[in-house]
């Protein structure tokens, strides 16, 4: 069965069930003009959304439906994660080929509303249209942080730390080994299909004092010129303390490639980047999946790195761009 | 210039300026993980969410890019008047083939301001991907209503009156005047290309107690359907008393067509329709661009018309189905 047998209505029905996960915020849900809700008192609010092209972000080949809703939800969702907030309220649009097999739509829609139920996000709206182009979904998302709290990229000071969080590039190494169809190295294929926010995370890094915070999206290095730039500062960094999972070096080895450009130069991996005191080193130290991989010093806006043989190179300005690949 | 000379980036650059309208309730916009700002205290938070596809809502033939941006913008804005809200934040997703031109899209984007400036929304961030397909389109826009006091469609009761506001129909006949090349019919035209949402009517109904709440953008007819089977009410309206322009009239004389359908199946006109307790009346006919053109009544939701030669007639249960076209 597909979309134009059910009609826009009958795929609104099929899929506006079990959208709710913290119903004391929410006064009206999916069906009126707009979607009402409240907002925590002495709480700023967070706004990002995000949009995926089947065939552009996504295929058959190498996510299935329901992972294709998942990481949706968890691209919204890190954003938040990335300005130590609090995510509340969704509403998605979908662009829609007639054909769609509705089966598909809701394998994808049971993804976003599984990573929407594990933070406790609310599904309170959206639209459906047809295009005559690939499938295209866009998500938006809000949150909360109390008021004046949220991270933002430009608080980064000379002498602070440069941290991230678990094993960075899993991603990127995911998503070639699901392309060249190799079997095995199943952790970072899952990352790749299904990565998580890292919301508590950062709603820790927000009450600890972190500087300047960012996910990794577009990549470590993107993400660290981001940084340096907006805050003004110069980061260096060392290649060999970038935390990469035991899976990107078989990977990168038998490909005979650097493992570490996965993590710089991959993206999708939905960890977090900060900076942070130096004040805060032993108690970061302590924690697990925490790794210290550099420090932000004065000076022209850059990103270095301090390579395995132990020369400097300037990590390129912009990961992944759209539309230049 | 196209879209893949300037890279992501550089479009981003080209479209942030002149994006604020309210500095007041902005703390951070276009420029990091999210965009962050302040609801009003004892305010309800209201979200919508339209999506548009070129080909599909819009064509060069119809619609030029300025007004393809003026247009995405009311219909976002008119779905928050149609709460009786205040239009806030906005934020845009783009899907663009990689050869978009530039000069388009800034176009677009320029309708898009206007429209935001107009009715004192900031535009506070967004996503840019790239597409195989038509350039697709989509705003979400959070407004905000006095705690608890959002107009809902449930709240018709029998003994109501049915209301619109100004000209219905104008959208749909402008759009069969382009699309058939026919000269003059500037209103009808206008109303398609440039429509304006009814942002101060909404609120002012609001605060006067209207019942039920609609914005028309899938027909008239759709619309009261959706009021009748959501407050459980049956609604009556005499055609002869749906307000429709001259130039409506004049193109169906001309066509041979039935005036009043452009009113009750043709959509967009992003008018007003609503209901009101009869105690309005007088306040209501006072009023210049309010018309009431019936009743809410007991009995199994419908919607009925009195024709011109004075039978009744069961409405067609919904207007535009995207998917059954």
């Amino acid at each position: 069965m597909n979309v134009s047998d059910t009609g826009e209505f009958g795929f609104i029905d099929a899929i506006k069930l079990n959208t709710l996960s913290d119903e004391t915020t929410v006064v009206k849900g999916i069906g009126d003009d707009c979607a009402v809700y409240r907002a925590t008192p002495e709480y700023d609010q967070l706004i990002t959304t995000d949009m995926m092209v089947r065939g552009i972000h996504f295929s058959e080949q190498t996510t299935a439906p329901f992972d294709v809703g998942y990481r949706l939800g968890t691209a919204n969702i890190s954003d938040i994660a990335a300005m130590g907030g609090i995510p509340r309220q969704a509403v998605v649009a979908v662009a829609m080929p007639v054909d769609t097999d509705l089966g598909y739509m809701s394998a994808l829609f049971d993804g976003l509303k599984e990573v929407c139920h594990a933070y406790k996000v609310n599904l309170i709206g959206g639209d459906t249209v047809t295009t005559t182009g690939p499938l295209t979904l866009s998500v938006t998302l809000v949150g909360e942080v109390p008021k004046g709290e949220a991270v933002l990229r430009s608080g980064a000071q000379p002498g602070d730390l440069v941290v991230v969080s678990n094993t960075i590039g899993n991603s990127a190494a995911g998503l070639a080994l699901l392309l060249a169809q190799i079997k095995g190295f199943n952790f970072c294929k899952r990352a790749h299909q299904r990565p998580e926010p890292q919301i508590k995370l950062g709603q820790w890094l927000r009450q600890q004092g972190a500087t300047a915070l960012n996910d990794i999206s577009d990549g470590l290095s993107s993400e660290l010129w981001d940084i340096a730039q907006v805050s003004q500062v110069a980061i260096i960094i060392d290649e060999a303390r970038v935390p990469l999972h035991e899976e990107t070096y078989k990977l990168a080895a038998s490909l005979q490639t650097n493992p570490v450009d996965y993590a710089l130069y991959g993206g999708e991996d939905f960890q977090l980047v900060f900076t942070a005191p130096k004040s805060l080193e032993s108690s970061l130290q302590d924690l697990d999946g925490i790794t210290i991989i550099g420090e932000v010093i004065e000076g022209t806006p850059s990103v270095q790195a301090i390579t395995k043989d132990k020369t400097i190179r300037t990590l390129d300005g912009k990961g992944y761009n759209h539309f230049h690949e």
